[in-house]
């Protein structure tokens, strides 16, 4: 073949669009804040009852990345400002019922965003490291994405999509702590940061009316929020 | 939605495949080498006469990858060791007479393998930086992946992709100023070279009949070959 015109039987293999949104947060009050993100439960056949990635199928009319936004909208109520492609998964037994191509795309999110998702019956967030089965390849789409942030995102990136453009050595810290998966010292880590010429203190402090309010920091230097390059939005 | 069974409507919406092949190939005896690529001539519409990328629609039974693969062999005869996923590309306008999403795949080949592709009437090699417009969005496929080589890619990798584990400082050279677009001094550049921990002297030199033949270098460690992480092939 030397075009792209689909062969008749192309319709049978489908295309549909799942996200996977990590956000930082603690499970409950006092535990150590991880990589969580939202899943749904499935509601049909096949693998009804079990959790899924945010997703569903992509319409004629809209764009991938679109049809990515609205299902995760539609399910989770969040709606990031980026969504990046990650991966397109392909493999031809992840679905039992029919050949589904699945476009996989990511968001980091901050805590006050990710408290906005509507959870439910049907709507839960799990820890990245601690999932059930899921459904389709659902937890190796997880995997890799996990494998993409921990090795190929730098940390200027994921702290400013988890904490903005300021924040505390604290926060940065579980930032670290989330992404190694183990807990650093807390002394070390902030003469670690102090003597590095990549973070900055700004002078201010965090307020609230404690005696010694944290110092705030920044990142030197420009942030490249996510790695689209010259496609646009 | 929160599942990834296709509506009615998901048929509408097609998949194929496209594969960017890049070789550093002089087009001439004496010309400097150029990052080059194999394209295509259609023979039907939408856009017949027109180059495009290597590519076609996915059988149900195949992957990806995998489909990727057959359609670069069955036009180009190339069979690269590492196709690797560059990105999906779904503009909803990019195909005038249907809605096709293509996932696009990349690989970078050494010019003895570009030298066994076949080369015909519609089958020919491009510079990459200098196409005539292509078909559907592929211009701005190949564009992409320029950007990815050009600022994702670390030297290593297209050093080893392009010219195997072993190689002349020349050669080196003509890999940097394939990437950077511009001549290096030579002097200059061997300097720079012969300093860096990265690249090591072998202690061989190039076999010929030469007074002085070259000597021949390798890169300081092991070079990541893909980007593929935990997925396997």
């Amino acid at each position: 073949m030397n075009d792209s015109t689909p062969s008749p039987d192309a319709a049978l293999v489908s295309l549909a669009v799942s996200t996977v949104v990590f956000a930082l947060r603690a499970d409950s009050e006092g535990e150590s804040a991880s990589l969580r993100l939202p899943l749904v439960r499935r509601i049909r056949e096949p693998f009804n009852g079990r959790w899924a990635l945010p997703g569903g199928p992509i319409d004629p009319t809209e764009g991938i990345e679109r049809a990515a936004g609205r299902h995760l909208f539609d399910t989770t109520a969040l709606s990031p400002t980026y969504l990046e492609q990650l991966y397109a998964f392909g493999g031809i037994d992840r679905s039992p019922s029919d050949r589904v191509v699945s476009i996989v795309y990511w968001a980091l999110v901050r805590s006050e965003e990710a408290e906005l998702a509507a959870v439910g019956e049907n709507v839960r967030w799990f820890a990245a490291d601690d999932l059930p089965p899921l459904a389709f390849d659902h937890n190796a789409i997880v995997e890799y994405a996990l494998w993409r942030l921990r090795t190929k995102v730098e940390y200027s990136r994921i702290a400013h999509a988890f904490l903005g453009e300021i924040f505390t050595l604290t926060e940065l810290r579980h930032v670290h702590e989330a992404v190694l998966r183990r807990a650093l010292d807390p002394a070390n880590f902030r003469r670690q940061m102090e003597s590095s010429p990549a973070v900055i203190a700004t002078g201010e402090h965090l307020s609230g009316g404690r005696h010694r309010p944290p110092r705030l920091y920044r990142y030197n230097g420009s942030v490249e929020l996510t790695d689209r390059g010259p496609l646009s939005p």
